[in-house]
């Protein structure tokens, strides 16, 4: 996507099988855009667990790249595999992309190559996932009177900075916009990290998608008042049988849709879908960050980024960063082949294969 | 309640029949405890405009000092009443202790008696609102092993600082504290003014009961692992058919609750209910703040209050302060004289004079 008209991805290497890896430090968006140089594998590591970058697609190709540098670095790839998956619990994305990288190292081939192709897939699965996704944006489009703008709800950022371009949620989104289609956004902040305040506004104002910013909390009257025609999110990891893993919150506004008949669909690109485990509310483990983050907000001040106390001095607090929408909430998923029902047979039809497809069975890697 | 050790309500003259109304400024809480003294009716009504004070029963209490303050000035009452009542649109305690206001001065009482009796009313009120609802934590109790607290969630602030004391969400909950019951409070922190984060962890900090604070989207999480026992929140204008008009995000919280079977209790005193209207998602009107609210967060950093900027400069930003949760997916209703069913039968049983007090059909200030 483009930044100030410039085409960017969210990582690259610093030269062909350079062992130096740039991304786009997301801390400082919105009101900074540097690029980071992560120059080895735990550098990459600290990058992904301290958020320089996030998003489901992208920790995966940034933990691909972590792979590489490891290997460039003589190590043990099992325990440099181990130490990138224990960065992040919750995405299945970041473990399906390490393990690809063990796979690939297992059977001696060239792993910038693979690590290259990991970015190059989640971009080009993400493109599919605009191209599906886009026949839903259309469709409400032709029943609205003429010029009356399509409103997505979307919650988190699940954008083209959450992958390595185009984004998940967002690809339909950005499509419509580019087809001419007229959109309008509503842009959940998605406290504690504001990820939607941002980074969602951030790129949809890049790319000229009309956006507003609401709470977290405002969703569900919009809903109530026919101001919200759609819901797209993401997913940090989706069980086979459809539960979507995503941003703590995500789960609120499936039940205001359901409750208000406005359908919901999260888009992933395949590597989300985590098919060793059913029961997502029982089984996809959540992570749980630092307390400041609830405590504070980051903000810009005077030029300067700050994250001033919001509670009492000495106040407890707490920080589930995901929750688990149930399948029976979410009206389709949008995959890079295409839509189909969040159940086990809508996902096994669409990816048969998938029988095959359970790393976790065949490689020794810790599940954290 | 107490502050630092000290008896406090959330306002009172500066001397018998002063007319200068003492508030505590909740703009600088939980940071700074200030004093704002109100000199004139108009100040007193740009201190509600402003949210110096806030809550629905204090708004109510305010209002009422404010007519008393107009009389004092020799204003016109019935224009004093329709500036007064259009400082806060949703609230309607407000339009409720302003109409009683001009009823006594119809009947040639003494307002400052009567805004006094007002203020007096509503503590009283919320203090039975504690009374009835301790029923509630006490059963939750008595089923849980000794020693574990009783989890309750609430949201905004329904707290002593919302009335001139003790609260309604809060009064079941300082009771049970009070009397030895364990319980522990998941605060929302109630986005995008925070009152949940500045105002409620503050007061039950003070008094000494256990809290969390937590991000809005954190409570259907919580509720799907069995971590909510309760919720209880407060409301700023039920209809007669029990929907409850309260702080945008609560209509969310419900959805949560009915979907995990948590019990969800909407507190008020009968001040509160609109008997006028029925189907509140239609008819409560929706108060709009200004957008900059949901741009920015206010915090305290190096000593100072400071609002840093969110979203990216530019940003579009919606703020609807309120939404309307359907009586459906509410448990009951904890008044001042007792818990009912949130239905019109309900209400009527435990109101039977509420066929006499519809105030807006007989007299003629403005609805707004």
């Amino acid at each position: 996507m483009r930044v100030d008209g410039r085409y960017f991805r969210t990582l690259w290497p610093r030269g062909a099988r350079s062992s130096t890896l740039c991304a786009i430090d997301q801390r400082e968006l919105p009101h900074r855009f540097v690029i980071a140089e992560l120059d080895d594998a735990a550098q990459t590591a600290q990058a992904i667990s301290r958020m320089l970058v996030r998003g489901a697609g992208l920790i995966g190709a940034t933990a691909a790249y972590g792979m590489y540098q490891a290997s460039c670095e003589g190590q043990d790839l099992r325990a440099a595999a181990s130490l990138l998956i224990a960065t992040r619990p919750t995405a299945v994305n970041l473990r399906w992309s390490v393990e690809r990288m063990l796979r690939a190292a297992d059977e001696d081939r060239d792993l910038y190559s693979e690590a290259m192709a990991i970015a190059d897939e989640d971009a080009d699965w993400c493109q599919r996932i605009g191209e599906h996704g886009i026949a839903l944006i259309r469709d409400i489009a032709r029943r609205k009177p003429a010029g009356e703008a399509v409103n997505i709800l979307t919650h988190c950022n699940a954008g083209w900075l959450a992958f390595v371009d185009f984004g998940s949620a967002t690809a339909p989104i950005y499509r419509a916009h580019d087809e001419g289609i007229a959109v309008h956004v509503w842009v959940d902040e998605t406290r504690p990290r504001n990820q939607g305040a941002q980074l969602t506004m951030w790129e949809l104002m890049q790319h000229g998608v009309a956006c507003t910013l609401i709470p977290d909390n405002a969703g569900g009257h919009l809903m109530q008042h026919g101001m919200v025609d759609l819901c797209i999110v993401g997913s940090d990891r989706t069980t086979r049988c459809g539960d979507v893993g995503n941003k703590i919150g995500t789960y609120l506004k499936a039940l205001a849709a359901h409750d208000n008949g406005v359908p919901f669909y999260a888009a992933m690109p395949s590597s989300t879908l985590d098919w060793s485990i059913g029961d997502g509310v029982r089984e996809i483990p959540i992570e749980q960050r630092d307390a400041d983050e609830v405590l504070r907000a980051r903000g810009l001040l005077d030029g300067r980024i700050v994250e001033p106390l919001l509670a009492p001095a000495g106040a407890n607090a707490a920080n589930y960063a995901f929750d688990v929408t149930p399948a029976r909430l979410v009206t389709g998923i949008i995959t890079e082949r295409g839509i189909c029902t969040a159940s086990e047979q809508g996902l096994r039809d669409m990816f048969p294969e998938s029988v095959r497809l359970q790393p976790s069975d065949s490689l020794d890697v810790d599940n954290v």
